[in-house]
């Protein structure tokens, strides 16, 4: 499906300084019709890929000013599938390939390796990964207050579960701790969003269940289908917006999510059937 | 210089469980002379390179028994160049190779977010990174206490830099987290240890400087140039000597690294001179 | 009900220290028929009761010595009364007397300021204050694995409530955390305690509940009128069988209590009842 | 010395609520010329101490309300004494009075129990207590940022020891949790702060050095001999400004303190010399 996609970033920055961004959508089988990236004051950039995810980061050398603005548009077909998960295959963990296998590490802001117990006693129970997934999913939905400014860049998945308030990103941290700790692999997901209110830069995350990533959001904040991938990680360490060396001072950002084709059919995933969605 | 190293780990498996095992010499410019693994009772096993840094992986698909062994042993020569850091070129974080980049994002032990402000306070005054790193680790030296037992696999670098206590895994989480919050890339570094005592797995530290991995070790228990490369990675959730997944218990393991050549000299930092040792 | 208590403590003093210990039954409605305290080698002791909760407390000034043992023994009836909760008063906490409100704040091990939405999301909803006590100290038996060595003096509730493993102490910790964060005062309880396997100090928890307070136990290890009280406080902190001040090393204890009626008839909480216990 | 203080409260009261409010000015030799205490619209309170330290609570049940307004004012002649620390006498724990043995215990925000090493690496060396407070309130003072908003009512001083920004509540805490650490009786103070800019209540801290409390502030935001005394406590928990049970939403508060008297000669600590203030 076709999204026009925006986002528009200013900084000021007060020192020579350095930004890194993920804001440009990928190119897997998601296709990127055409897009820009716009930087005013001119300023030299470089395109590089992440090591581990190859996420499109672009670094930016700054001088002083008073008003970076960073603008960046796409026209973006993106791509995912949905299915029926009719039957599950238990994981093999001793067969996983290994770029899998690492998200099963806890990470800065998943301590899945504190959450072993509490996972287990309050999903383990379930019948297969799916509906594990499915349920820490909605429990998180159920019990975490969405708050904005409730939390920080600080607060990890160890906070939210007992404080139970925060936004997107604290969302996904949980979900991913949850799967991590029940042996699900699981990674962080950031894009653009569709039907998201207000518009902004979204994040979920996706668990590695019969051999491919699904994903999951709970916050159930916008129809599954409606992503346009930017990128993915082991959580917002690996897939920031915008990582900042140098004393920079936030402005302002604006976000927005068209969507280009007719007849938009959102996809939410039930608590009680079996439907999934898969990014490619 | 070639060293003769071993392991032996053993583990009682209770129940249909995987361990993945990090305890092999790497081959980089390290040159592996001979090798063995032998697993007992007889096990299949698979290896595999992790994602991102390319560590060598032993995947094992088990079924319960008493008395799991697994005994590896290799004949290595470790590869290192020892120089003095003349001049410092400072670190441009816009040009930094994508795989560098990602070893200044916080990670699960290693919480650098959290360290800007004493980072700096403490370390900040430097006149370059290299002081600065050298610095860190002689205060991590003389202030956290080698006290085995007093930390676990859940201790990051924010609870040792206030409590001040922990074994060779904590001492380096510790210079990573502060090497990070100063804007040096930095990563976690496994090894057979010779002259490590009691026999051990050791873990210490690279920090990024002048565009190569230079080695430091907070805890002094051993001559810097007596490591046999492991692994790398980001802390020890990477790098970790055996993940285990299953109803595993530990009995016992027991490492020893035992110097083939003549006459070893021994490399260690000194505080007030500026020679350094980087592993290839 | 009348029971005989021991308690022998062994200590190696290295250095000048002093040591406050909490092991004496208190004197309420409870009373003490005969009791002997007898240290050796023969030290000068200082009695003083702690300034908020009046419990008795021992203070030793020592000087180094190889086996400092302290022995307590005391013949003592305990005093409770065991009634059913009829009906609820609701707390009207602007007319708590000042010594119950401060058991409202949180502690050093209670950070129930930290909890509001966890416990209200998941006890909230119960009818009434003792309703809400009783369901969380199931929930607390049901989810917290008692696993001794599992936790240290450093644990709180709210590394319990996600990790889901402690001892007795733990278990009060959370359990009082939980009730402050429903806005119900709660305080700590150490005594002997009669049938507790294996033989030792035992620690559970209070609260206030129709103008009284009641006594909780989420370990489920003991009948509930089978404790003599020693203690009661904010937390672990107040109510520590032993303080340490110097370079003191733990040899043994040896905790003992036996009932010298006949027919003890044990008192257990019900969850589905609605009697209670309230010691005196 | 004669003070005019005043502070005003304002609150929207959504639901039935409780609010428990430290506010008055103490009565110990610290005289209360005169005081007005006024709540709009007219409600009813009660006036209690606090149990363990004998702090002027005021209790108020309130209904629904747009706009309700606490006003107190009072004239009060603080009371200390300025001497000189000529000669240190060494604690003898075994001789503390039981109110002062209780603040050498952690509490909910000054975790002293984690911090014995980092304490003592510290500050372990100076030659006695008076001169580890003095280093330990400076080493705050040059370390510790003073941020507006940098934290909230659950940071404490695990937390600010290392993020190293907070504000006047945060310094205190982090104070105290150093000299317990040290074995050093430590309370929080909260009072009038005459010359603080801009003008709100102040926190600062109490250690217990040759038998007497003396005042410290690490945030040198004030002179020592301008307080006025509201309330003493192991930490906030026990002296907040407002406890609030219920749905109440802050709206304002203005402080003031006036100096009566003519010829104010403000009381620094200095790091270099023995002088200390002690409030009576």
């Amino acid at each position: 499906m076709k999204f026009k996609v925006k986002s528009e970033l200013k900084y000021k920055i007060k020192s020579e300084s350095t930004i890194i961004l993920s804001i440009q959508a990928l190119e897997t089988e998601q296709k990127i019709v055409s897009e820009e990236l716009v930087i005013s004051p001119k300023t030299d950039f470089k395109e590089l890929l992440s090591s581990a995810e190859a996420n499109r980061l672009i670094s930016l050398a700054l001088k002083p000013t008073e008003n970076l603005s960073i603008s960046y548009q796409a026209i973006v077909e993106n791509a995912f599938i949905i299915k029926e998960i009719k039957e599950f295959k238990e994981v093999d963990i001793a067969k996983l390939p290994s770029d899998v296998l690492s998200y099963l590490n806890p990470s800065r802001y998943c301590q899945s390796d504190k959450m072993y117990r509490l996972a287990n006693n309050m999903f383990g129970y379930k019948k297969d990964d799916f509906e594990k997934v499915k349920a820490l999913t909605y429990w998180i939905y159920l019990n975490v207050e969405y708050l904005s400014g409730s939390t920080n860049s600080e607060t990890s998945a160890y906070d939210t579960v007992t404080q139970q308030a925060g936004v997107c990103r604290d969302f996904a941290h949980l979900g991913i701790a949850l799967c991590r700790a029940l042996t699900i692999p699981a990674r962080y997901f950031t894009g653009y969003a569709y039907q998201l209110k207000p518009q902004d830069f979204h994040a979920c995350f996706e668990a590695y269940i019969n051999g491919q990533w699904l994903l999951f959001d709970a916050t159930r904040l916008m129809p599954l289908n409606g992503m346009i991938k930017i990128a993915i990680g082991r959580d917002a360490a690996d897939a920031a917006v915008a990582n900042i060396f140098g004393d920079v001072a936030f402005i302002s950002s604006k976000v927005s999510c068209e969507f280009l084709d007719k007849d938009f059919e959102p996809f939410h995933q039930h608590h009680e059937n079996r439907f999934a969605i898969s990014y490619l």
